[in-house]
């Protein structure tokens, strides 16, 4: 990443603040756009940028502009923000969702890049911002036709530059792959709770609170995590979400058939096939 | 747990060598019977009982005798070791389904007591048995009224004896709570991997392998397991793991819903309800 660039960062919550620490520590000025002045004084106090401001005006020197905001926010821009823009700047975002972001940008910016960086921590907030959160971490770019090719490259540098792992694929795919891999477990992981939550008979419900053990800890995790997050995947990126909840209850359906059956034969080859799935998952993943 | 009691373990894989290792570690006497003269050999090499031999007739002089064998090997059972079985001795066993158990041992001994602790590793088999492998895990008897109270006491002094948290429930109960806590996530598990794999566009299956990230990781661990594992539960406690993956159903459905009509108030409900949910599973399960 060339030294000296100014990178303005809108909203400096866990990937924003993130973003500005990191991007400080490789030399470049950020400016950092929040909405609320406590927020900024509270961003300035833990240096997750060189300067904090709440007035958009302040982006007006920036090369590239990171919008880390909400996605609702991104869904419904500003127009106050857009304006702001300097039109020479590279502009890109970090939501989860790609195709409902870039059809609204590309005709926001004349230089809008889609991009996700896949990481995470439970922590959200001006708080929340760490270092080298993106290192090993996939982040995925989805250009289309209107997509600059050179401010692809610009964000293809960025992204690496913070040892991400770089890929590109079309929104649509990635909206889908993100529901099956990132959004359907939550929803799965979920319903497994909402099930033995729901069981009629007091004793076997209390039985299974003593008796749950690192099997249902682990089945249960993302089901049990913050209530707004798993709303947004499902209000982001609502038709592969339900996308894949009919895939799901088609697999389900097939092993709870066999069950059904008795085909303990069926049974035992749909398990081996997804005991050899797994580790495909977990070789490329981060 | 008196000195110089003598114990008989019948299979010595993950949960009868281990009990070998601590019932020696505490004083006992511990004989062991296996199947095979190599698995015999090797149970001696490793130490996990003070005597091993393929002849139930080693079982004699036994004051307790743990049956650690597979389910359908407890289910009917060689009328050999039946009969090789004291009449006075206390006969219990370790399996994870408890009222098929029941029926069929409440009529082959005065003094059986179904018994299950929930301990676990990935192992199975002679080379499986670890020290404490029950301390802090629950153990749950399961005793109807054929069950003799002083037979149920000797069991309850062997369980706390090996760090085991004692809980007594009713079989059916038992299997139910098991089927919900322990059986059911392995389907859940599995039918999510089978859901990702099934993906017809392969380049969305790829993309969803090199994005799965630690989410997947967790909510598909168990449903990546061993596969005769998943087929022994399902067979060993069908109704209840049946009336477990309906109610998921049910679960999953009522989520579907929210999302299909695009209801995030109740969404969001519901994710609250499954956050506040899951602690007490935590709290209490070991």
């Amino acid at each position: 990443m060339a030294a000296q660039q100014t990178v303005g960062v809108v909203g400096l919550g866990l990937i924003g603040g993130s973003l500005g620490l990191d991007l400080q520590a490789r030399g470049c000025w950020v400016q950092g756009l929040v909405h609320r002045p406590s927020t900024a004084e509270r961003a300035v106090e833990r240096g997750l940028a060189n300067a904090v401001s709440t007035d958009p005006a302040c982006l007006a020197h920036c090369d590239l502009v990171i919008l880390a905001l909400p996605i609702p926010l991104l869904l419904k821009p500003d127009p106050v923000l857009v304006a702001a823009l300097p039109d020479t700047a590279v502009v890109t975002d970090v939501a989860s969702v790609k195709a409902p972001v870039l059809a609204v940008w590309r005709d926001c910016h004349p230089r809008f890049v889609a991009s996700h960086p896949m990481a995470g921590t439970e922590h959200a907030g001006v708080e929340a911002g760490q270092r080298d959160l993106f290192k090993g971490r996939p982040w995925i770019a989805t250009p289309d036709d209107s997509t600059d090719p050179e401010a692809l490259a610009r964000v293809e540098v960025l992204a690496s530059g913070l040892g991400s792992r770089w890929t590109t694929a079309a929104a649509a795919q990635h909206d889908q792959a993100v529901a099956l891999i990132s959004h359907l477990p939550v929803f799965v992981s979920a319903a497994l709770l909402r099930a033995v939550g729901d069981e009629r008979d007091p004793a076997v419900r209390q039985l299974a609170m003593t008796l749950a053990s690192s099997g249902f800890a682990d089945t249960s995790r993302v089901g049990g995590g913050n209530p707004a997050l798993g709303v947004a995947m499902a209000a982001g990126n609502t038709e592969a979400v339900l996308r894949g909840l009919a895939a799901y209850r088609w697999s389900l359906e097939q092993l709870e058939e066999a069950v059904l059956n008795e085909n303990w034969q069926q049974l035992h080859q749909e398990l081996e096939r997804t005991q050899s799935l797994r580790p495909s998952f977990l070789d490329q993943g981060g």
